[in-house]
């Protein structure tokens, strides 16, 4: 069975457009995370009718791929204006990638399913970090280290700690309290938590 | 096979004491975790030895018997002092719970499984959540409480979301980053985030 998600790519005959095959191979990928199956190179050839050779060339290993894979539908963030109201634009920033966890690209049940693969498997979840995790983090530490040579914030600030603190807040409500994201008792917390946080961060 | 934890408890002829009872059909929970298998009633009935009467007397549902099997190890800490060093007793405070969380009674292999399990089941994360993880803030949310009428916090301070963002940066080393606890990494971040956080709560 092949599964390919809807697109407007039109081709000619002949070979597949590599585009085409990365996203049979991702599509295959992200069927079997999604209906909880053991997620196995035969089983995504099988599934996406694309070649072993093809698969490997394009991910070495099956880490790799599932990374991939679960990162579908996230993106990183574009840069943060940090030249104007500093704690608007981080504020709406963290807020604006949190909400991505359950927007409708990257589903709760995805992000659960994300959850439980990286906790079973701690290469997948370095590989995803690298990959992934750490890229989208970028944006609001470069803002936050503009606000430090702006003077807003304090000048010996661990910039990464306190996106771990940040992000930790959104976590928290997701894997301990097992709210969603969106709930209103989450939102008033996550408010409150990032006006500490950023009280804490001022210079 | 029946699976009982070493114990000192001698105990004469005749009916087994409820403790053992207890002890054995939480040993045999935690063997069926720890070996990876999936948890059922009847498993747990043939690895204890212990009746399904006996079972559902204990624990009238499967998910609360998981979420206490998941907690052995645990305790709720003891108060915090609030009256002195408030600072230094709300952070020995959260260090320790984090501490504990890869200290022996319990490895960081079960933390990992208990966030798989947790993360598979909605309704088990909730009873986890309301049975134990509560409970084991509530030392460290009086403190704070304590700190607010002493005048050192913030009035208007939201205590749970405060816990949240602390318990929070422990969660992402963990869960997002795949580092262990005792990492110097982790650490540093903990203690400058944790830093950070407390400043913004200060008066």
């Amino acid at each position: 069975m092949t599964i390919v998600e809807a697109g407007t790519v039109r081709r000619g005959p002949g070979r597949p457009r590599d585009e085409d095959i990365d996203g049979q191979i991702i599509a295959a990928t992200l069927a079997l995370i999604d209906a909880e199956e053991e997620v196995t190179v035969s089983r995504i050839v099988e599934r996406s009718g694309v070649s072993r050779a093809a698969l490997y060339r394009r991910w070495p290993s099956l880490t790799t791929l599932i990374a991939a894979a679960l990162d579908v539908g996230r993106t990183v963030p574009p840069p943060v204006g940090a030249e104007g109201d500093l704690h608007a634009a981080v504020m709406t920033a963290v807020f604006g990638d949190s909400g991505a966890v359950t927007a409708s690209g990257y589903s709760e049940v995805r992000f659960r399913h994300r959850i439980r693969l990286v906790m079973a498997d701690r290469a997948l979840q370095k590989a995803y970090w690298r990959s992934h995790v750490s890229r989208r983090r970028m944006p609001v530490e470069a803002a936050l280290r503009r606000g430090i040579e702006r003077g807003i914030l304090c000048a010996d600030l661990d910039v990464e700690a306190c996106f771990d603190a940040m992000a930790g807040v959104a976590y928290y409500q997701l894997v301990v309290r097992g709210d969603r994201f969106e709930e209103p008792g989450s939102q008033a917390r996550m408010i409150a938590a990032l006006d500490v946080i950023w009280r804490g961060m001022l210079a």
